[in-house]
């Protein structure tokens, strides 16, 4: 008889949430009780899980009790209220919003990069903002081979980083526009239909956003090293699921592209999409619902000694949130 | 009595040459004849200018007498063999196509930067690219004070750079895809809508497209300094009209924030909007239609001594394209 766990998924409707559920299921994680959380509002509400369907409960404080892991995908204030509860019922925590994940005590893990970091948790273990996550899977093997001084990075990000309401909003403005009829913004600052937004999350103190800080500050933990320089524009497009990431690199010591390109055939979680001769590259509508996350345009950047260029998409949804928790989850129960 | 010029628009039924017939006219540019020349298919059709509709005539090798500037925007393959008839003809070509851009006997002008190149023609004056004409105004002004070094550049295009075809296809796909079906694609090599596609124009031998090696060479020569590194990542986005850059600078001396929003407030073509405290900050919807480069997300950046960051819009149909082209004209003429 194989061992059972009993997890609970905290933000049970939202859609990171329903990602979660998915992802248990199809990877087979051994669950014993499935226990849905969330507000009231959504108490009553039932989630499928295999065959069953199961009732959402409230999140309480005491919501915990012979809960082995809770999934948290609530909002930072939730986590931040209810991670202790959780721990304090003997919970372990993995965390999908960015409240822990700069805490020097709460590793930050990417399995695929720092699945070790994972065992030196305090009942608390955090899982990296979507951009992030996909960026440093595919970064991790140029970085074994000749180190990496700096990153620029460009992001074209999906609405479903958002929220559901965030996917209905495009939906909805897209076809009014396309009606002659202009529908107000709700979920973000400004139109998102047919338009471009340079703005994710509040701006802080230095002019970036929080968003941009997220990419720089969890970049360098998880790669555990401080020197990496990173700098990144983050940018909300209309497009549903799937961040793209233009990323410029420059390494320790000289790699060629065709070296990157085969260190990344060979790489966990990582799929080379790179035959420019035939049109084929990482596109965010072909990614949706795939793991991997995909590399391409891979080129000896011209306009610097030990340069990289690539394109990096990854479903945001999946390693860039839901995924990579349940991989975490697979770590700490291996 | 004041001077008047006759004036031929070579591809005068495409979106661009739509568009310099309008700005011909905004401008109050002293046109005497306006002769609007196209393929044998669009001969017949009618073009409004000022009060009156004038008829396209088929381009043949007889199209220019009489004409002292032609204004072409019908391909590059239409410009090499119909711009030396135009010249043999006595008439001034300005050509918005690729064609004859890096040729070293050809002046490339955009007007803010390099206004007195225009001057130095024989008989052939080249617009940039889209994307080059307005990186370049936003660049001028820094460059002056500090120098650049080194850029970094990805862009987020708009479809009406692949003329008026694309900007249907974008709004056909659009519709069919909310209206849960699937329309393929014709005008570029995979679907736009809700898509990002990291693919403009043919792919050359090191890797990079055409596209990102015009952001590259032409930087070069219309500020005139072959040092200046640059790497460009284009990509094509689901918006209508405007292109947009985030750009990362490495300037010679060290230059602040700051002293970039002062200078570039100063520019001539540049609008400075940039006040993120108010979530202001350039945005393609909102460019569309405006003569001026946007600029704003000014800030120093983290990763680098020396380095800004920036994020720059502007309308890939004006300043991209006929603006630029009209003002060669004007300098040409004043």
């Amino acid at each position: 008889m194989s061992t059972q766990y009993n997890i609970a998924v905290v933000g049970a409707t939202g859609v990171v949430g329903q990602e979660l559920i998915k992802i248990l299921e199809e990877r087979k994680v051994p669950v014993g009780e499935l226990r849905p959380l969330a507000s009231a509002r959504s108490a009553g509400k039932t989630v499928k899980f295999n065959d069953t369907h199961i009732e959402v409960q409230e999140l309480t404080p005491d919501s915990f009790n012979g809960i082995d892991y809770a999934l948290f995908s609530a909002g930072g204030a939730i986590s931040e209220e209810f991670c202790p509860h959780a721990v304090k019922a003997g919970t372990v925590c993995i965390d999908n919003t960015s409240h822990f994940r700069m805490d020097p005590t709460v590793p930050l893990v990417v399995p695929e990069v720092n699945a070790a970091d994972a065992h030196k948790h305090n009942g608390i273990i955090a899982n990296p903002n979507c951009s992030t996550a996909q960026l440093v899977v595919a970064l991790k093997p140029i970085y074994d081979e000749v180190g990496i001084a700096r990153l620029v990075i460009s992001t074209y990000q999906s609405v479903s980083g958002a929220g559901n309401e965030a996917i209905f909003e495009l939906e909805e403005q897209s076809r009014a526009l396309l009606n002659g009829q202009e529908l107000a913004p709700e979920q973000f600052p400004h139109p998102i239909a047919f338009n471009a937004i340079p703005h994710i999350d509040k701006f802080t103190e230095n002019g970036y956003t929080k968003e941009e800080m997220k990419m720089v500050g969890e970049t360098k933990k998880i790669m555990g090293d401080d020197t990496i320089a990173v700098t990144a524009t983050c940018v909300r497009i209309p497009v549903f699921i799937c961040h793209s990431e233009s990323v410029n690199i420059k390494t320790r010591k000289k790699i060629s592209a065709a070296r990157v390109r085969e260190l990344l055939q060979a790489a966990p979680g990582v799929e080379v999409v790179d035959d420019v001769a035939n049109n084929v590259y990482p596109l965010p509508r072909a990614v949706s619902g795939k793991n991997d996350v995909q590399v391409g345009r891979i080129r000896d950047d011209i306009s610097q000694e030990n340069g990289i260029e690539l394109w990096c998409v990854g479903d945001n949804l999946r390693k860039g949130a839901a995924l990579n928790a349940i991989q975490i989850l697979e770590e700490l129960i291996k």
